[in-house]
């Protein structure tokens, strides 16, 4: 019977383990503790696991990220580096992010704030006409995440462009690559969206640079990480008026430390890292199917490639 | 040379009429004016035309609305029972309503509010997770606007029904259709979008009947007519529960008058009928393309039947 450890601060781990028993009869599911104890456990489950972990399990053999993103795993002093990771795909959360980036798209580009504020007033004013033509969307990174964003807005008919790493066959929709590619779709982009896992080529990219090689007046969602993003540079962009607004999702201290100045910007829209939710029954089966595949000598998708940074 | 008239009240209706000089030459195009004077136009571009028009003008071979609801047009006195109505078939309408539906279910079902309230705070609290499926949504309508409604919400993963008068083969969602498959779409239906055409049938059809027959907590979103909607009701259901929230794009009397309990009701989102706008290129292309059609003779589609009401 292969063990399952589960290494995440959760505050009901039972939630997770219970449903994972239900899923999985056939492994034997523990709660991690830090109290010392051995388990020799097959596969974990983790998220922002203690380097503990590493220095206690040994017969482990693979990882379940508890996320798309495994920036903050493939940092960790003592991970071992032959340890097979595999990260969350999908499970849910690329379409909550694609209406999460509908939303503040329509937000910012209809004056929906406006409306509300005339409504507290008893006041009936139509705003500006809508533009669509106006605002062509760029989004970085073309994952799974990235193409479902993508794909939601240009079914909006957004004029919408990506820009990836490596180019992929198939994709409909127009594709930038590499660093003289990011200059070019930021150059006809007026709403940039970063959907990128954050790697040592995609840390600070979006600095005073790139929001200066936007279109006038842009609009930056980052649903990425918050090490995207560089925060003075964001809020300078801001001032000289090359950025009009900006919705922040993730950030580089999670909570957002209280005297942080993007509190207060009244351009700029903050949300406590709740743009995609790791859904536990999508999750779990997930991660059941592709331990299955693993004890079965199958192949899985999701590996991690850690010269790659994800 | 066939002679078009105007008969809308614009601000600057030289705004559309060079346009349409622009794209058809060939017309003499002409803006109405109440000086009594006769031109024995062809075909009239009307929005909410005053009377006098019928009793002046009886050459016309077809009239064109500026919208997609004719229901202001075909209560007018004088109306020649025989003169074809063409009314507007999407010209960019439905993709706009598609997102404006969007972005109110992601802020109704996802605490936007409760977020940016947060934000004025500096408070950083994660509010109840995304459960997409405890909000299945029905359709009202599957005309150009509610399909594409529809559509795009069933594209974000949303369990999608319609109601509709007459079932349409091909289309992939569940289907309702007359009376007794309206309660049945109701009971399974906790997001009610209202595109319906306005009739004789459809008036008054959201009422305090209809409102008790939807799950518990329902959120009401009317970018139909607001003659679809009984105020009075809406008002009983939100204090009873029944229903959470409203957004409300289209009212009995617009602009929505001062002294109206709809302006203050917290659970009321009023928006001044801005979900979908006429856009200007797009309109002109349409009626010119179908006047074009008429001259020879042939078919076009939108073509009204006063019977049924759209």
């Amino acid at each position: 019977m292969p063990k399952l450890l589960f290494v995440a601060a959760e505050p009901k781990p039972e939630r997770w383990t219970d449903a994972i028993r239900q899923a999985c009869p056939e492994v034997e599911v523990i709660v991690w503790k830090d109290d010392g104890q051995v388990h020799d456990a097959d596969y974990a489950i983790v998220w922002r696991p203690p380097p503990a972990l590493f220095a206690r399990e040994h017969k482990l053999k693979a990882l379940f990220n508890l996320g798309a993103g495994v920036d903050g795993l493939l940092g960790l002093d003592k991970l071992p580096a032959e340890l097979p990771i595999i990260r969350l795909e999908d499970a849910g959360m690329s379409v909550q992010m694609a209406e999460f980036v509908i939303h503040q798209v329509v937000e910012q580009t209809r004056d929906m704030a406006v409306y509300r504020a005339q409504q507290r007033q008893g006041l009936w004013r139509i705003q500006r006409p809508i533009t669509r033509t106006e605002w062509p969307i760029g989004v970085l990174g073309m994952g799974r995440i990235g193409a479902r964003v993508a794909n939601a807005l240009a079914a909006l008919d957004y004029a919408v462009s990506a820009w990836v790493r490596t180019p992929r066959p198939g994709n409909p929709l127009p594709v930038f690559v590499g660093k003289a590619g990011l200059r070019d779709m930021l150059a006809r982009t007026r709403i940039v969206v970063n959907t990128l896992p954050l790697t040592d080529e995609t840390r600070d990219i979006m600095d005073y640079d790139f929001f200066s090689a936007l279109l006038p007046g842009a609009i930056v969602i980052n649903v990425g990480r918050g090490e995207h993003l560089v925060d003075d540079d964001l809020l300078r962009a801001i001032a000289e008026g090359k950025v009009h607004s900006a919705t922040l999702d993730v950030f580089r201290e999670e909570p957002l430390p209280p005297q942080h100045p993007f509190w207060q910007s009244p351009n700029i829209t903050i949300t406590p890292h709740v743009s995609a939710r790791t859904l536990r029954e999508e999750t779990i089966a997930q991660i059941v199917t592709k331990m299955r595949a693993l004890e079965a000598g199958e192949p899985v998708t999701g590996l991690v490639n850690p010269s790659r940074g994800y």
